[in-house]
Order: C-alpha cells, then sequence, then structure tokens
C-alpha cells in the first residue's frame, strides 16, 4: 500500500508521457491524426485478429500520442459507435499502451436550457449514464453510475472550455425514459460513450478528461440524427481545435499540474 | 486464408477442451461452481489489477472449465450486471483462456404471448440489442446488432431446451420505446448481457450459445424487479441443471458434434 501510494505520487509528479486518446467516429478523428501527424499502426499486432479498432500513434511535442478509434464494424460496414466498442476498445488500450492520462474527445448532443450552443466544445465534470434502469435499491446506483471526472482546474483557467455535465446512453434519439435520467444527471451534455470510457479509465485506475464539441441541440426543433449529419464535420473543426490545445498545455506538465 | 480454413477445419474436428462460461449474477454462478467443483483462481493474475472480475476453474470430466462472473462493483458492491461489464470480462477471458466454445447462461425475462413460463430454460436462437437506437440508415442494424447463435441441432436434440430469441438491454424494466424493439427483434427472452457477450465471441471468432432461464413474465401482472427477485435463487437450480446437462452432452464431443 505505501508502495502503491509513493508509486502514484511519483507518477503524479513525472512529465506526462503517454497519452491516449478515445474517438468514437473516423469522420472526428481524421483531422487530429494528421494534425499530430499520427501514423496507423501497420501491423494493428497490438489489438487481438479479429478486431476492427484502428490504433494512430505518433510523437507530438514531448507526448507519445496514441489515438484509437474502434473502427468499422465488421459486419455493417458502419463506424462502432457505442457503450460496447468504446469500452472495450479503451480497456485494450490501456492494457497495451499504460498511458497517463485518457482523453475521450467526440461529439456530442447539448441541451439548450443548460446554455449549450451548436459548436461550444466543453470539459465534462461529471458521466453519467441514462439508459441502465434497474430498479433495484443500489443496483439503480450501479446501472446509473455517475461519477466526477479528473478535476483539471488548470485546463480550465487557461483554456476557454465550457463546464457541464455528461450523459451517456446507446442511443441517439431521446425516449422519454431517456430524458427523465438525463435530467437526474443534471446533464448539459448527451453521448454514447462517454461514461463506459470513464467506468473503464476509473477500473484501471488511469486519469481521464472527456472533451466534447456541441452538434445538435438535443432540446431544440430540429430532429437529432438529421442536425447530426448536418453539422458532424464543421464542428470536429472545433473540437480538434479544442483536443490541440489541450494536448499542447498538458505536454511538460505532471498529472497534478492539470 | 487456405491454412485458417484447414486450422478452422481441424478445431471443428478435434474434441471440445476449453469451455468458458460466462455469468452476470453471484447467485447464479455459485451452484455451478460447487456442480463442476471449481475453484477461485486465488492471485487472479489473469486480469489486470483493479478489475472485480472473477474466474473459477477446473477439470470436470475431459474439460478444461473456466467459469467468471464480473464480480461486484468496487463502488457499489452490487453484481457488474449489462453489457459493459459483460463484454469487457468475455473480452477479456477469451484473451486469457483462448476458448473452444462460449456459453453465456443466466436469467432472464421471458413473454408469456411467445409461450415463456418461470422455470422454463431455453438455447437462445438468436441475439439482437433492443436499446441502441440509432435512427440514421445502416447504423440502426448496426444498434440492434442481430445475430443467428452458433447452431446446435444436437443439443437440442437431446436436451428438454426451448427455443426463441433473445434480446438484451442494459435496463431491467422495460421501456415503450425497448418494447416496440423487443417486439421487432421476435423476442422470447429479454436479458441484459447476451447480445453484447455474442458481439465478442464474434469478433474474436468463438462459437458462442446462450442458456438463459426464465425468472420472470415480463407480459405478466407482477412488477418485474420484484418477481425477479423472488424467482431468481429457484429458477437458478434449473439454469444450473441445464448448463450442467449441456457439458455433459459437449464433453468430449467436437463443436461440429453440437
Amino acid at each position: 500500500e505505501a508502495e502503491e501510494a509513493a508509486a502514484a505520487g511519483e507518477a503524479n509528479t513525472k512529465p506526462i508521457s503517454t497519452i491516449l486518446i478515445v474517438m468514437a467516429m473516423h469522420t472526428e478523428a481524421a483531422p487530429l491524426v494528421s494534425k499530430f501527424k499520427l501514423v496507423e499502426d501497420p501491423d494493428r499486432s497490438m489489438f487481438p485478429k479479429g478486431v476492427p479498432w484502428v490504433r494512430y500513434r505518433g510523437k507530438y511535442k514531448d507526448l507519445d500520442i496514441n489515438l484509437v478509434w474502434p473502427g468499422k464494424d465488421p459486419n455493417f460496414g458502419v463506424d462502432s459507435v457505442g457503450t460496447v466498442s468504446a469500452s472495450l476498445v479503451t480497456y485494450a488500450s490501456i492494457q497495451a499502451f499504460n498511458p497517463d492520462l485518457v482523453i475521450d474527445a467526440g461529439t456530442a448532443g447539448g441541451f439548450r436550457a443548460k446554455g449549450a450552443s451548436v459548436g461550444d466544445v466543453y470539459l465534462a465534470s461529471a458521466v453519467a449514464f441514462h439508459d441502465r434502469r434497474i430498479p433495484i435499491p443500489v443496483f439503480d446506483l450501479y446501472g446509473i453510475g455517475a461519477k466526477q471526472t479528473f478535476s483539471c482546474p488548470n485546463i480550465l483557467k487557461e483554456l476557454n472550455l465550457k463546464v457541464g455535465n455528461l450523459s451517456t446512453g446507446d442511443s441517439l434519439d431521446m425516449s422519454p425514459h431517456d430524458e427523465t435520467a438525463i435530467l437526474a444527471n443534471e446533464a448539459t451534455l448527451k453521448d454514447m460513450e462517454g461514461a463506459a470510457v470513464a467506468y473503464v479509465a476509473d477500473l484501471l485506475s488511469v486519469p481521464a478528461i472527456f472533451v466534447k464539441a456541441v452538434t445538435d441541440i438535443v432540446d431544440g426543433e430540429k430532429p437529432t440524427a438529421e442536425e447530426f449529419l448536418q453539422n458532424l464535420v464543421l464542428v470536429t473543426a472545433a473540437l480538434d481545435q479544442a483536443v490541440t490545445q489541450v494536448v499542447d498545455f498538458i505536454s511538460g506538465k505532471c498529472i497534478s499540474d492539470l
């Protein structure tokens, strides 16, 4: 125990050297791959045969960057979005790359009633699930899985990011049951991966932060799917700019400096 | 490719030697652990530090049995039910134990309208998700993720198991949106893990079967949570008897004999 605490203390005061960026969609990832001059792992040897997961790697300033994306579903050919794929690729990547920090970066729906507008970029202050209803005492809390994210007061002081709670579920739309849970989660943002990435990072004791850009207004007039697709490319530019600023800030710092 | 096909063919005509049984709850797993005289892996060295996953192992007849259970949630102390935990522990266990066959065994809700009664034990013929609504073409099909399970005509001929489709979601209750999707999935059974275990087994090319015992009638009068808790222990006995019969049948057989 004392050794572990000492090791953890040392890790917190050593400059961050390896980061893992998890992204759900290729469209979101492509500009960052280019920006950080990352290259795709040619032999995919870090992951087992059969999984579609893609790793891009490279050195940016003093950081080893691993950017992973769950890839195209082998049966359907679309991006492997959602909590199951995100948790698996996060788990396998933490095991393989032993990162000092996980950055879950992606797009999200935003709630106008909570102050969100299309193009806003947030650092999530807490995450929770909104589609895991288990009405048995304590199981209910496990299902929601609410947790504070790793606190980054200095990133927030330095960068122009908004702050709000993120609620995660496997549907792009929002049912009345989802809406009730999202309200209970006091969420400003709604995505399909965040709380799952947080769950895995927490299990494996790696600090994780969540950079989410708003592609659509959930409590607005436009249908989510349409607005999401319309704004995806444009908002991805804002997301990638914010992630770059976060990575620039991280470079040379320790976990305890964030 | 030719080598792979040859290797696959060889695997199918070699007796099954290693099986992985995945179970979501300790109450479901305990009688089988005792029945097969399995012992808990003392040092948990097959899984990374921090995860609550529990592996029981043992030799039963000519089979190496690995029974895994995602364990108690470190924060809440309840069984780590649901798709995220199930997919992670299935992934890590397939990597670690290289099984010839995965058996997902557990309890489920059943639909009276489809002929299910409390205590019935099913072998699922197909699995799908009912809470991953993504209303964008092709993404919608990916979300549902319907797939036929590994076909076992000889198990069905030999054992007294019912057959039906299994629909998976992360909630114990059933919202109207869930109900619509479950109907579209033509499901007789509703659980919280099956389609996620199927997804992982499929990615890693391991045949998987799904033995599910009915604890509660979803389209009946009693509230699901109450009926589930009332029947859990009793129905677990039926489940464990069926799993034992399946394992006895498997012993000495090849994958292609199932």
